[in-house]
């Protein structure tokens, strides 16, 4: 009971500051504006964190790990019958607009405050790696420089969750249809 | 000779408070700033200007009648034969490109800082309005959704602006022929 109650706790300081993280960036974020969200004391968040960048840091891992799952996902398509692979890609991508969607404060925090850009330029990275390969493969055409095609897309769905997801205007599914049809003709060989 | 003097201070002024406006935000950038960047007393400032508020507003003006310029350059795809269509809209993206590359401050501020967002709209708008046009001449795909098409198409060319642009790691040129790459098949209708 104790620790579930401290895991409450804890629970709530890491949403304060991810929301005011995102409403007002990491460095004018004090840990008395967290607690005083949070409704806690100052003492209570010395119990589960040394700094506020121990929080920052938390929420990078936390994201960063949720994401293999999606880079996983852009592996897969090596292994799926050529007609179905637009409908894995567009699925895919409603999957990453979904679980953005329901962390919006954390994909600001994360993709935008991150000033050293370390996560976006991962996640850059790996889509790049998994199109590079699927180039090798035939799947994607050979003209794409897939690091700005990672570039490119990663602007896109930042823009769009905050634009379109958090504001409630359209959908997740109704964005990737969109998004896959901008991106896909250009990006994948006809098969 | 002294008109030209007192132009060129104001140019001066102009080009420092945009400076300081990109990389400070509007909000942090005291006048004290913009005067000792641009080498002049507070007294020269106001010769020229009532506010900051003022030269933002001017900025905002300058930027918004250059942009029309490209939108008019959308309008004039329906005239363009069919076969040379993707050539046009691939030198309006580098033109585009050209533009604000060599405005990067103004860039920022006008796309970023601005906080209304009320020059991001009235571009998207645009850029919608010429697409909706070139839907019905059968020019763009029905499927797509041209508002979202506007606000995709701009969070790239911002975004690459400051990831490839100012970093001098591509030329516009090579990004255009990238953005077509990605964007003109899903777009267009095949001719």
């Amino acid at each position: 009971m104790a620790r579930n109650k401290g895991e409450e706790s804890k629970k709530k300081i890491f949403q304060a500051a991810a929301e005011l993280f995102a409403h007002k960036g990491f460095h004018a974020t004090k840990i008395s504006d967290i607690v005083a969200k949070a409704g806690l004391t100052q003492a209570a968040f010395y119990l589960y964190f040394n700094s506020k960048e121990e929080i920052f840091e938390q929420m990078l891992e936390d994201f960063e790990k949720q994401l293999i799952h999606f880079s996983d996902a852009g592996k897969k398509v090596a292994d799926i019958q050529p007609e179905h692979v637009k409908d894995h890609v567009r699925e895919t991508i409603a999957d990453i607009l979904k679980f953005l969607g329901k962390n919006p404060h954390l994909t600001k925090v994360a993709l935008r405050e991150n000033k050293d850009d370390r996560l976006r330029s991962i996640i850059v990275e790996k889509i790049a790696a998994n199109m590079s390969n699927n180039q090798r493969l035939g799947i994607v055409k050979t003209e794409i420089d897939t690091q700005f095609a990672g570039e490119a897309f990663l602007s896109v769905i930042e823009h769009i969750i905050e634009r379109y997801v958090m504001t409630g205007e359209k959908t997740e599914n109704e964005l990737a249809d969109q998004v896959s049809l901008l991106f896909l003709e250009g990006i994948l060989n006809k098969n």
